[in-house]
This record gives structure tokens, sequence and C-alpha cells, in this order.
């Protein structure tokens, strides 16, 4: 399928659905996918912040800047 | 809803509200969101400065690069 | 052959192969290689992720920010 | 007013007057913004530096790679 | 010599033959050059990874991404 | 005046004159400043490279790649 | 001169004669300048990489990626 052939398309798969976001600052975000660009931008919704893998900070909406971004992936 | 599927139109819905911005030389800083650009250079007021969740400086008015911004979520 | 001259073509023989992609903050990833853009972020599917050698979590599908990014290799 | 929604108008409402700009490398300049630019290049008169909060050299008249700064407020 | 007054084509006298490649997180990678672009996105067959001055993998066919390499020459 | 409304203006004003150079990795330079670009590549002649306040190196004729500075300004 | 108010002008001057570049990884090498461009990717012929002052390789041909360079300066 053509639209599995771009990385943002697959991303989109996941808008709307709860993702991890993992971060160069090694922190995880943990929220419902609303929003991204082509830079990778990110907002999430009911973003919880994780360091260590224990929940650290409740964050609500959150707007992440995309290059700070390591990876997302959908949360478990 | 459009709007609510770019990242900077969630940030615009913050425009006027109090915000807190985390840096990546890990400093966070509150403050009512005045103005921000594409580049995420963004302007606050009345802003206060934390480390370790404590203020550590009172700054008023700030700009801040976009570069060095890590997220931008709704002040608790 | 002038497809070999490129190094995104050399990628994309890669496509719907396990491949292990090296992160910058160390980690490695090993899943199938479903997507890439011309900033090479990636998307792998029934990913795990390592940490010196051995497999610290399962991700499943991951989109990966292309500047995090060290190097990309078929997995053996 | 519009002027209020663009950074870099509300960073021009400082030019002329003393402004602290605090840097990547921990420093802080405070001095007289003279100029900027949309790299956030910006020019200082009358120029201290600061480290820890005490006085550590004059430079007078500075350019500053926009690149290298955090954050630029009105010096209290 | 024209070609010989840009990098790129100094670069292009290297394809086919085996090249080091030394990256930013320190290591070092030998392989056969088979395609590199502007950004100098690399691509390798036959590679070795070495750390230390000593073989610590195997990589075979590697894409290396162009912002992580420090320099690349013929190996000795 | 117009002129001083530009950053690039204000350093112009040194060209031919001796300036001091804060590089990132915290080594100064101090040498007659020839020539720049709008990257900041900085050209500049009878070079002494100080570290902790101290000449280190006399380098003569020094071309220094932009993104590497911080600062610019008058020698004292 | 015009020629000298262009920084990659001045590199110009330096072509075909030994240089010595340093790196942000802190090594030096020293080689003739063959080849630069406007990313000041470099190539040097007959270059010996330093360390601390001290020769540690001879690399011969060295392709130099230009965000790599802090400064190029004739060698002594």
């Amino acid at each position: 399928m053509e639209t599995e052939n771009r990385p943002l398309d697959a991303l989109n798969q996941s808008r709307g659905k709860r993702v991890m976001v993992e971060l160069k600052n090694q922190k995880q975000l943990i929220g419902k996918l609303r929003a991204f660009d082509i830079h990778i931008n990110t907002v999430l919704e009911d973003t919880e912040e994780l360091e260590n893998g224990l929940t650290k900070r409740k964050l609500g909406l959150v707007f992440v800047r995309g290059d700070t971004i390591v990876l997302i992936s959908p949360a478990h």
C-alpha cells in the first residue's frame, strides 16, 4: 500500500490513540496523539511524564518540539 | 476539527493563558503565553523561572529562542 | 548500476527486511524496515530495543526521528 | 494588538533598553539591546558578562551569535 | 584539474575502494564505499566496526547518516 | 541610524580592528577582523589563541567556522 | 581588495598549502588543502592527525565533513 511507504503516514495511523514518545533528555511521555507536523512537532492529550518507567508528572495537554523526540511508538 | 490537526493550532489555544515551558537546560519557565512563531520562538509575560520545582527568579517578560524548548504545557 | 549510486536506493533494498538501527543515544533497534524518507525518519515493525546487546523492550511499531540515527544495517 | 502576536515584535520593544541575555554556556550578558535579526543574532552595548550572578568581565559592544542564546529578558 | 577543486569529487575517487569512516561517537567503520550523497549519507559494503583500533562487529552493508561522520579516508 | 539596526552592520564596524572571538569550546581568539559572512564564518589576522586568559598559541591567519562562535567583541 | 572581504576567499588563498584543521572532537589535522566547499567540507592531502600536539596517525587523503571543523589556519 502506498500509504505505508511514508513514515508520516505510519505515524498518522496512531492519531487519536495512546502513544509513547521518547525524548532526547531520557524522559518518556505517554498520551493520546492529537497532532503532529513535518518537523515532528507533536501534541499529546492526557499526558503522563515517566522517568525510569515511573510516572513523574501528569501534564495533560503537551506540545513537544519535534527536534527533542527520539521515537514514537503505540503505548502498551 | 481541522484546527486540532496542526500542532501550532493546539499551541494557539494556550495563547493568553499560563503555560509551563521546559527548556533543554533542565529549567522551567511559567508565564502567560503572549506570542510564538513557527520556530517556536516564544514570548512569555509575568514569568517565573523554576529549577527542581522551586522558583529561582522572576523574569517578567521573556523571549525564549525556540530551539531551546523541549515542551510547552498549560500550567497547573 | 545507477540505483547503487545513491544511498537511499541502497537503503530501499532493505525495505521489508529486518534491520538494525543504531541511535545516537547508544541504543539499538531491530525491526522490519517498513518506511523511511529523505530525513531518514524511519518506521520499523516488530521492533525490539537492545542495550549492550540485550533485549530491553519490545516496541512493536516504531517511528524513529531521522536525526537520532547513526546507521542502519541488515540484521544478522 | 497585532504587533504583540509575533515574538520578534515583543523583542523589538526592548530595543534601546537594557536586557539580560542568557547563553547556552550558562553565562549571562547584560547590556543595551542595539540590534537583532531573525536568527536572533544580537548586538548589545555597554555589556557586562555575569557568571553565577557576579560580574566577570566588561565587554562593551558585543555581537552574540543567535544560536547560543537561550532567552532574552528586560534587565532588572 | 577542475574535479580536484570540489570535495565531493575527491570523495568520488574512493568509490568502490575501501575507506575508513570516523564517526562522532568515536567509532570507526572500514568498508567499501558504494554510495554517498550531498549530505554525506554514505553506504559501505563488507563493513567492520572498530573501537580503539580493534574489530568490534562485522556489519556487512551499512547506511551511515551523514551528520554523524567526522571524516572519510582511504583505508590502509 | 539604519545601519545600527542590523547585527551584521554593527559587526562590520569592527572590520580591520582587533576583536575577541569566544568559541563554544571555551577558547578565545584575539585578532584583526578581516572578513565575515552571514553564517558568521570569520577570518582573523595576527591571531592569538587564549585559554583561561593566557596566550596558548599564535595562529596568524585563521578561518573560523561560524557555528563555533559564541560572541565577538572589540579587543581591549 | 574585494577578495579579502569574504571568508571563503581568504580560505582559498591557502589552497595547495599546508594547513592545520582543528576539529570539534579536539583533534587536529595537518595536511595540504586540496578542496573545500561552502559547507566547509574539506579535502586534505598528506594528512597527519595530531592529539595533544603529537602525531597520532598518518591519514593521507582525508575528506572532512564541514560541520566538525572549528578553524583552519596555515600550518607553521
